[in-house]
């Protein structure tokens, strides 16, 4: 079976692909698994990948040709990572809705060209809510996104829902935490800091933290998540019932308690490189995100959240600086 | 000031576009009352009403160079009518697209451009809401369209949000009971009936009801709604708190209590004339809607319902059977 990952050079993307070539199969629309026999990773950049089973094209995921090109008539299953983030999707009003919106749309209408109706992994968000939250959000809660980002979001989900129930597609649109710890280096994502605190201590550099200790973020390590887009793709379609947005478990743990937690893991020298700056622009954002949502769906087809923030850490440290 | 009603040919446009010249001033974006000098009327097919402050377009809603030149740089106030309604949507999926998602992005999308943020009215519908619903639809109750219509309308109100956050627009996003009684001809709104079972009978003609006489409706008379158009608009922007989305008012009747309300008003004979005759697709879609929603929001803006369904059927005899 061939399978594309847009937005696949980040390094959820890679990780996913890596996830997916190790184990070698998944399962096809027939409910049967398949070796999986090609890999293509879409993205701005070229990925750099080296697997037989793996091509790697550099473009544009909002343009028509390209992607229709790209998924063709072989196309079995498809996951939607790419996505202009939160905090540049609210700066770059049009280049949100163009990658965030219209890629989107562009996909589906690729798939719902295919033979078989695919199915579609798409990386929604718990940007979709805002507005006044309970602590713990219920899976029945309204979807009242206060960014652009969270906006596209929730409409992305819709389209995603819509054409499954249509049946052009057999959709399923995950709902992630914050991811924390990314490697690598600040994104433009309002979230950026939560594993830059984290990662940038780590690595001997000073991080800002731009909100309060008391703010409360809702969080998956990139090894649960990357294990949920997996899982969510196979679930039979039936398990999703009346809609196909799931929450994807997640720890709700103080920006106070992450700070407590690396200097714990890593002592107070290394902990002392968050340098506590408020700013108004991201804390706005950020406390527009729910502190903790219902995962009772996703726990039933056996999704399980980390453990602890603890042992994000503790992975982290071993899989980045081992 | 110059107000734009897209869909303004039908009647619900027709008879706001009316009330709007009786009424003669508006509430203009700088909060102070302005005379209406000009209304445009946008459709498929070209109104008719007589008027010096009226112009009639026809044309393509879904035409970015016609929507530019009808809204040009002086309009104050969109009502933004124009829709593929519910069982015409359903069919014909990329008309629906086209029209409800396509046509309203692309009127946004106008307004961006306007020297001074216009306020914009847009109808959605309770379409927007799905799945397993309680008796009474909370406020803060999650959407989950089970139709394309809904769909695209949760989407056009997730969009009239977001341009109002980003102060591109001063919007509303109204979602309609189904309104009844509807003059005129049936149409293909899967709640067609919900008209078609009072008029037509009234009328001297035979009319199918296509689901049960213990299904529940929810229920505005054209009167009410066109004056909730009218007061959702005049209502300061920082009334709609984090939403501008707003549940009109309406009242709860079931299919059968309509029938018994028309035998009590208009007699025996003229209620012989409906015909129950079970139609599986369009009971699918209405058995999706609510039986009512909680509009304690509309209701502090001013906003009531209708006294009661005899009132509706004997305001629509007063009106259409003088």
């Amino acid at each position: 079976m061939k399978i594309v990952i847009t937005g696949g050079a980040g390094f959820l993307g890679l990780r996913l692909a890596k996830e997916l070539l190790a184990r070698g199969s998944l399962t096809a629309s027939s409910g049967r698994a398949e070796a999986i026999s090609r890999i293509v990773i879409l993205d701005v950049v070229r990925a750099m990948l080296d697997d037989p089973r793996v091509r790697c094209v550099a473009g544009d995921v909002a343009d028509p040709t390209l992607i229709a090109e790209v998924i063709g008539d072989d196309t079995a299953t498809i996951f939607h990572l790419a996505a202009v983030v939160s905090g540049q999707a609210e700066a770059e009003f049009d280049l949100g809705m163009r990658v965030n919106l219209d890629a989107t749309r562009i996909l589906l209408e690729a798939c719902r060209k295919l033979p078989v109706a695919p199915r579609v992994v798409f990386t929604s968000s718990c940007a979709v809510f805002g507005g006044a939250l309970p602590a713990l959000v219920p899976e029945t809660w309204n979807l009242q996104p206060q960014t652009s980002y969270g906006t596209q979001k929730v409409i992305g989900e819709l389209l995603v829902n819509d054409y499954s129930r249509k049946g052009f597609i057999d959709g399923r649109a995950l709902r992630l935490p914050t991811i924390c710890v990314r490697p690598g280096i600040p994104n433009l994502a309002a979230s950026s800091f939560a594993s830059g605190i984290i990662r940038e201590p780590l690595a001997g550099v000073e991080a800002i933290c731009p909100v309060g200790p008391e703010t409360p973020m809702w969080l998956s390590s990139p090894r649960a998540v990357v294990g949920h887009f997996i899982a969510a793709h196979e679930v039979p379609a039936a398990a999703f019932g009346a809609s196909r947005s799931l929450n994807l478990p997640g720890i709700t743990v103080s920006v106070g308690e992450m700070a407590a937690t690396l200097e714990r893991v890593a002592g107070r020298e290394v902990a002392s490189r968050i340098r506590w700056e408020p700013d108004a622009r991201i804390a706005k954002i950020v406390s527009g995100w729910p502190a903790g949502v219902e995962t009772a769906r996703a726990r039933e087809m056996g999704m399980q959240a980390d453990a602890g923030f603890e042992e994000i850490v503790r992975a982290y440290i071993a899989d980045e600086h081992p």
